[in-house]
């Protein structure tokens, strides 16, 4: 394990995007995004996944020096085509473009086409939360996860995140429709560490705790069991029919994962809150919610994006701890 | 056990409704509503919660003769009052105009504050389907789930709904946010089953598969544990904020469930289609899912909507097999 500081990884991350041909101030974006990630904890989508971030880049999938050209413009919605640029690049170019639509008609849309994996979907809701917008993003992934009743991968795990501007700290949930994400089995694997349900099953189809035997294995166990098999199938359809982008399936036949399809609806928050109830409402809703009697005595109540802000904190001030292994092969880049 | 028709479970429903206040038209769309939720095989939000539905109307709770008002217009948004009427009478003209703006505008959202239970979420899905929508639709709830680490119930298991039309026969998904529903496990516990996975704990605190001992605890287990938990917070937060109605904070407060806060995002499918590729790309996905191995040798792999379509058709055809004893007394009362 190595401590560095945020300011560390934005130098490390902006020096290798800028040695990877990204301009001086897609670096500085893409370094930003990668490092909030880490910072907040993320590290499956920050620090340990910026290797193959690049290595996409690097083996010529998605392009750079690409921008995002729009194909439907009906008011409040809106179509662009990513031209397979960098995922968090084009994600956060149509998180914008979604909040400026929200602002201009109360709310908006923007379907991308041609996206690439946006890396911590929970970026976008931080930004659009932050510019007083209450969102919903969804994107679809390459077939990693089987259906409910299915053996093999059939469907995406495909997130969704929602958020909620808050004064004192936004609301933000970032959930992928597998029981466990990728990125939490990896990183539990490099750990040498057990999940804390059954996430999966193993390589001889039993239910099983061990991230890496259902890596092994790709059978995932969706979120709820058909539940989140259903939603993921819904969330595939959205993003494909309204950008008419790229399907999971379609994804899957591909070499590598690029080029995908997601969604980004923003509502100005501002327009929303006509009647000045919002702050009461928002209040009532998270102090029911925290002031509920815990089901280990001492025990706190969270609700998503109250942990997320205290890592924040903590790393902002302490540092951050990463794995060596990781941040060396970094550092040898640079 | 007895066996009905479709036309006899319409003429019951209609009379009972006229009986109670209701107008011609009104009778006729709550009853068609009951009818189709019971033939589609979901009972808990058809025949079995029909009685329910007419004591919140006896009891006061909730209001005959009022009509939605609008309270908010943004061109593609609007807020509308539902004034405590009927629910599946606010519902239903939600989505309607949901429909009309989304024709108008491409985009179309509806927020609904004062509506009520609008018993199975998946009619107004179905309904957006075969109007040519792309919808989603969100609810709020009675306080009826404790959130991840709460051992009372502090948040709703608000139920959403996706929904793509299909020229075969339209994809729906239709979901609560607790890894099963009330009107699932009553209906279980009605017919002395036990549920397929641990649905919530006993009143011991411990996980427990038993419909009747999680009833009687009121832990229900969130979809997906701690996901579908943050889900939860989420929508409420989203319906409250769009419809500036009440959360289901305000809503526990009260004496029963009504006046609940709902929203309906529907997209023309036909504007969203503007380069003819939905067909192809529909299809696409729904070959790659019910095309992948079965889990079980001989299974079929099913989605959203797949199989309340079989259901309905075979009910149509033979009848519909309901709880004599609800049956009964709602003969009873004609």
């Amino acid at each position: 394990m190595a401590l560095v500081t945020y300011s560390q990884l934005i130098n490390v991350f902006k020096q290798i995007l800028s040695d990877s041909g990204f301009s001086q101030s897609e670096a500085e974006l893409c370094a930003k995004i990668f490092a909030d990630s880490t910072a907040d904890g993320y590290h499956s989508h920050g620090i340990n996944r910026f290797p193959v971030f690049i290595k996409t880049i690097t083996d010529g999938y998605v392009k750079l020096g690409v921008q995002p050209e729009r194909e439907l413009a009906l008011g409040s919605f809106e179509r662009w085509n990513g031209k397979l640029g960098a995922g968090p690049l084009n994600a956060d170019f149509s998180i914008k473009r979604a909040i400026e639509l929200a602002k201009e008609f109360g709310m908006g849309c923007v379907a991308l086409q041609n996206g690439s994996h946006w890396m911590r979907g929970g970026t976008y809701g931080w930004q659009a939360a932050e510019a007083g917008c209450i969102a919903l993003c969804f994107t679809n992934t390459s077939p990693n996860m089987p259906t409910w009743g299915a053996k093999e991968a059939n469907t995406g795990n495909n997130p969704l995140i929602v958020a909620v501007p808050k004064e004192e700290g936004h609301i933000v949930l970032d959930m992928s429709l597998s029981q466990f994400s990728y990125g939490k089995m990896e990183n539990l694997a490099m750990n040498g560490k057990e999940l804390p349900f059954p996430g999966g099953y193993n390589t001889d189809g039993e239910l099983s705790s061990n991230p890496q035997a259902i890596l092994d294995s790709k059978r995932l166990l969706p979120t709820g069991y058909w539940k989140g098999s259903g939603l993921s199938i819904l969330v595939d359809l959205l993003v494909t029919l309204l950008s008419s982008g790229k399907s999971t399936a379609k994804i899957g036949e591909m070499e590598a994962e690029y080029g995908l399809s997601q969604v980004f609806i923003c509502f100005d928050a501002k327009q929303m809150n006509s009647d000045n109830k919002h702050k009461e409402l928002v209040d009532e809703i998270i102090n029911h919610v925290t002031s509920a009697m815990p089901e280990k005595e001492g025990g706190t109540i969270e609700y998503p994006g109250s942990q997320t802000r205290k890592r924040r904190a903590q790393h902002m001030k302490d540092g951050i701890v990463v794995n060596d292994d990781v941040w060396n092969k970094l550092l040898a880049r640079i």
